[in-house]
């Protein structure tokens, strides 16, 4: 077993859990997972939230749909791209998350361990 | 800073409080980290512990001594290895120990916030 979480299964948790509260927007999840860490010095690189996002498209968990910002097209062209649960998609992120927890306790197990043994 | 704690830094970290505790034999304190993570699936790799002290080595911190196994050398030749502190060296590692602190209370942070925020 790895020493620690992956990055790739932390940051995949995350996304899961802002479509579950229906803020699938890319670019948004990007920047609200970019302030959450702020404080803990953990910017979450762009290359691998995106790598994430393809990776639960792949896996069949999310699909995307695409849609122009605002509302007039002559003028307003930037795509918008939001993330959605397939059909059947909820119940697959609801088992990786329970596989996440699992790893998630273990870690913090070990890090516990780690201040009680050398502290 | 990376996402989360090396396994290099937190290695270093028990390796540094063993001799602490006089229990510096480089083969025994492999087998007390391998024994103390077994219920978490975690196994220190060897090369890894033996990366870890000779970095340490290396910084000043230990220095090494040799000595064989038994009392007598016509048949008990198995040579051990045996880490101290060199001169300096306590405090290097206590300086060492405190970085270690805070990288593992920023971790432990992380987690327990995400355990908060997906479950």
């Amino acid at each position: 077993m790895a020493f620690m979480i992956s990055q790739r299964a932390f940051i995949k948790l995350y996304l899961i859990t802002m479509v579950e509260q229906h803020r699938g927007y890319g670019y948004e999840m990007l920047e609200a997972m970019k302030d959450e860490f702020k404080g803990f010095g953990y910017v979450p690189p762009q290359s691998e939230v995106y790598r994430a996002l393809h990776e639960l498209v792949q896996e069949g968990v999310f699909y995307r749909t695409k849609r122009l910002k605002g509302s007039d097209p002559r003028v307003d062209f930037q795509e918008i791209v939001l993330y959605h649960f397939t059909d059947g998609g909820e119940e697959k992120a609801s088992l990786y998350k329970k596989q996440v927890k699992v790893d998630l306790d273990r870690c913090l197990g070990m890090l516990n361990k780690a201040e009680r043994d050398n502290f």
